[in-house]
């Protein structure tokens, strides 16, 4: 029998509260007074459609897989159903524009909800997610006219999105790409191969709206040469020619002609797409003719915050089957001869504390970069207006850290859930290698993560070369004067009258300051001598990138930890409103003491990592520029 | 179309040589002269049917999978005649005991034929590895006529052989083991249910062996009321009972009752074994009565240097495969404006070269293994004559290290295939993730070695508690003194004359002599205290054998490194012989040098990790015992 996903509420609620103080949400102007109420309401109605409808399809999923017949994609028994119940809920609207049909709440809340969709089934739940996205690309990026006629359906989940950008020959690099747009009419006719279309068919909505990069006749070669194109899979019926038989309108020349048979997320077909094999599909410009990457990236940003996201969703199921593994599976003695679960052995528990200080590590890490989105859009609900209130210093500041927080959510979260899925399996012995064990498909799904909207390497060259080099380390000097004051705010709670015996926290506040220190120091080695050594970037970005990922996972803990020990019933706290954290946790003396021994835990277990990415950055070139290819 | 395993002689040959050299394996009595030239024709010999008929057997088993049906266990296609020919060829028998019908060829060249296997088809591969571990088992502990009887078709592979001692209830702790032995005849009858067994049923063989755990009536509670019986699932037509229809006897009351639905290895049937369910299975007495754990023992300790082997060659495998990849793969351009293979990539590069680090450095680590336990054999090819030549001392201390190195073997080169399969996904990006990538099954295959024959937190313990502390860290004392002469031979050999600028290697021989004193203070800390905090071992023994695994590896580095540089096309060497190193490398020099600067690599990349695990360790008991089990 299957174990449901569990939304760990007590945590989320922790993690928006921290998030919401840490980037004063509240001072946001037309920020909801009732925030807390209404993040009460939507969190729990996710969490039963998490557990009731999506989690009971996941297992079920990933053993019937998406199949693709001669109408198109077939998505596994269930999944139809669980999509029409999640648009009847409401759900693709939460964090949509309310001028196209949207709630416009926050997006930290959208968060929390993006990464139940993930820890319940996160084959299902890319599909809206990539509509989130699009919502984003088209709401800033299309005529006025495309907005109108797209963004309601979409808003609504009515139709969903997908995004094609890779093909064979262009992945990492998409200045290959060679899909070929021509002009036609008031459109363009589109012609080429997509690979690795997640969702680029199914059966779950009446249209799906592709964004497709391509290339126009004559256009620069390289990244300045590539337009956006929205590809609808149906016609709408006025568009150019007269509808079809269905009022659904015209089929397009788009269709999925393979799907791939994957590791894990099997339910979510991932598709060959053929474009303009039948006459060429129909599409129109979206932003400027060759502009299309910083476009697309709009969409591509969100989508990596959405899979930093869902990977903590999935951290978090593979942490809750192996707890309540631990908890059931006796194993060994006790000294009066009884048999002990094994939650009561050491090693069981330095697993299980690894898993759950990484996994809401790196959910508060998310949750505070879409905390930070907030703050970029100003004022929430009403984004048209942007532009007119607010403080656009504080604004541009948060766009500085977004673009920093980004590839660190996305590369760092992946990781994240990679480890501790694997971690999960070994809390479960030889059951975790059987697929009855559930916690086998969570280690095949999350392995998706560090690859896919940019694999992990592209995260840290994005987060070393444009957003650290660039501005001469300007951006991360305000995250590490942050992480400072978060450490030693820590220090100053920290006294021998605040804490009893054993629970100080400067196992967490020492090594976090130290490693600011060095990072500092690092960054401004790298930022100097990238001129004159241009293969340093290449060399040391992944080992960079796991450095700062890993203090910003502790600054995060120290946060938490902050909050801990100054919570206090009587205190609403900030706008997140957390006033009664419950789940695993009977009161708020026990919580707050769970969340002190997982900060120190961090401290002491994980932080050291530090230390051994430090030394791959301070060998610079050293050795990786040495070998010539043919001696590796 | 697959990409065949090869064997990477030269690597191999490197291994071989270093580990007989360390362990001075040519100083034994008997050791073969022309054993330089016996390993190159094994070798080759290995390398062509690991390349010509397991390796093409692979991803079909996996997608095939074994199944049960009425008759019994039914294996994928082409595995029965790959398992002929495998007999026919005469693996079963290189390193059985002569008298038996064996070679008696070493270990040391054992172990690489071993991971050969592994390397090219790791389901096929756990099969004839079982029956090695069960003649050693019944060669040292069973009755001369069972030896008589049931060695030489064991060494034959005409028959092969199961561990069964998994049950429901006893996984980690054997001590609550139901399966119940009466008394009956001239030997026993059996009766219960075992789980996880490997190869307990197929059809490459005519019989199987199985060495089961058992209780008996009146046994004393605990680990000291286990015996251990051998279980035939046919009987040989004169024990007992008159001959059924055919010449092969009859068949025994152990049925595999069900299949396990796994995330890898799924040609190998994980059986479920019914015992005693018609009549009951009759079985005889291996050793002495309630002594069975230690003679399973026997057979455990051989197969864990087997995970450690078959996980070396997942490790390469996955490491041939990505480079393939890098070498095809073409994103980015270079300075003219070509494209590049991705191997030109600096984070490729220091991703590939990691993967070579480490499973390199796994492979010395477990060839050393083998060798030393050529070293307490004494005598090559007349083991009977164990305890009459050589010097007791020398082999007194060889089994000490091989207590010590077998946990570390089993533990850490399991974790290195999980790691290094899973840095192969990634160095492929998105086609990773596709089944027919190939690397994706070896990523699920790699994930069982760290959770069967013991999870490796049950090797750390055993490193921990019986192989440090019981003796007050005497071994681990005599392999650290030997790991910082290798350190220090690493030292003068590596002066500015020696070497050019940029290629020295006091970033391998540094921290490997500050992490031995590190690591010898660390373990007087334990020893020390652990009688005062039960709780110590436990809470530190995971990271305490991390961090003696990941020095280990970097003593390995140092011999192999001092090796290339000594190396001299004129001198034959060491008993390994090694003396023309191909395969990748076209030239010695070429050779020497991939093999410095992956040394450098390892001392400055993999070694830091040392510092983390020794934050883990030293943090002893706090934090791990401070939660309640509802606290984490």
């Amino acid at each position: 029998m299957p174990t449901p996903y569990e939304a760990p509420l007590a945590l989320i609620r922790a993690a928006i509260d921290q998030a919401a103080r840490a980037v004063e949400l509240s001072s946001l102007p037309g920020w909801p007074e009732a925030f807390g109420d209404t993040a009460d309401a939507v969190l729990q109605g996710a969490a039963r459609l998490a557990r009731d409808v999506l989690s009971p399809l996941n297992a079920t999923g990933d053993a019937a897989s998406s199949r693709l017949i001669a109408e198109g994609v077939v998505t596994p028994k269930g999944f139809p159903e669980a999509y029409r119940r999640f648009c009847a809920d409401g759900w693709p609207t939460i964090c949509a524009p309310q001028e196209f049909g949207g709630q416009g709440l926050p997006m930290l809340l959208g968060a929390a909800v993006t990464e139940t969709w993930g820890g319940a089934n996160l084959a299902f739940a890319m599909c809206p997610e990539a509509a989130n996205g699009a919502v984003e690309a088209l709401r800033l990026h299309a005529a006025p006219a495309l907005r109108e006629r797209y963004l309601p359906p979409l808003v609504s989940g009515e139709w969903t999105a997908s995004m094609c950008l890779t093909e064979p020959q262009a992945g990492s690099d998409l200045s290959t790409i060679r899909t070929l747009a021509e002009p036609d009419g008031d459109g363009w006719r589109l012609a080429g191969r997509k690979i690795f279309i997640s969702w680029g068919d199914h059966d779950l909505a009446d249209n799906i709206v592709h964004l497709v990069l391509a290339r126009t006749a004559g256009a620069p070669a390289g990244l300045g040469g590539i337009s956006l194109f929205l590809v609808p899979k149906m016609l709408p019926p006025d568009v150019g020619e007269p509808p079809a038989a269905g009022r659904e309108g015209l089929r397009n020349d788009i269709h999925a002609v393979s799907l791939e048979h994957k590791m894990g997320i099997r339910a979510s077909p991932t598709c060959v797409m053929a474009l303009g094999e039948h006459g060429g599909a129909r599409g129109w410009l979206v932003g400027p003719l060759n502009g299309g990457l910083a476009c697309l990236f709009t969409m591509m940003n969100h989508m990596r915050i959405g899979v930093g996201l869902h990977s903590t969703g999935l951290a978090e199921r593979a942490w809750q089957l192996a707890r309540s593994y631990a908890q059931e599976r006796r194993q060994g003695r006790d000294a009066a001869g009884a048999q002990r679960p094994i939650i009561e052995h050491q090693d069981v528990r330095r697993m299980l504390l690894t898993m759950k200080a990484l996994t809401h590590g790196a959910r508060c890490l998310a949750y505070h970069a879409a905390a930070t989105l907030d703050v970029t859009l100003a004022k929430v609900g009403e984004v048209d207006k942007v532009d007119k209130v607010g403080d656009e210093a504080v604004r541009e500041r948060a766009r500085r850290r977004l673009a920093l927080l980004t590839p660190l959510v996305k590369a760092w979260c992946s990781d994240v859930a990679v480890e501790v899925s694997s971690l999960g399996v070994q809390v479960h012995g030889g059951t975790g290698y059987i697929e009855d064990s559930e916690i086998s498909q969570v280690y095949r799904d999350a392995r998706i993560g560090p690859l896919f909207e940019g694999t992990n390497y592209i995260q840290a060259q994005d987060l070393l070369v444009r957003r650290v080099i660039r501005d001469r380390g300007a951006a991360l000097e305000e995250l590490l004067a942050e992480m400072e004051r978060a450490a030693r705010n820590l220090e100053h709670l920290d006294t021998p009258a605040a804490r009893p015996a054993g629970t100080s926290l400067v196992a967490l506040s020492a090594p976090l300051l130290a490693e600011c220190a060095h990072l500092r120091a690092a960054a401004r080695r790298i930022v100097d001598s990238s001129g004159s050594q241009p293969d340093l970037p290449g060399c040391v970005a992944y080992p960079f990138l796991q450095w700062l990922a890993v203090v910003a996972g502790g600054w995060q803990w120290a946060l938490a930890a902050h909050d801990a020990s100054r919570h206090n019933p009587s205190d609403p706290g900030g706008p997140g409103g957390l006033r009664e954290p419950s789940g695993s946790h009977g009161s708020h003396d026990e919580f707050a003491r769970a969340m002190t021994d997982c900060a120190r835990f961090y401290g002491a277990h994980i932080l050291p990592r530090a230390r051994a990415y430090a030394a791959a950055v301070d060998s610079g070139t050293d050795i990786l520029v040495t070998p010539r290819p043919a001696e590796i």
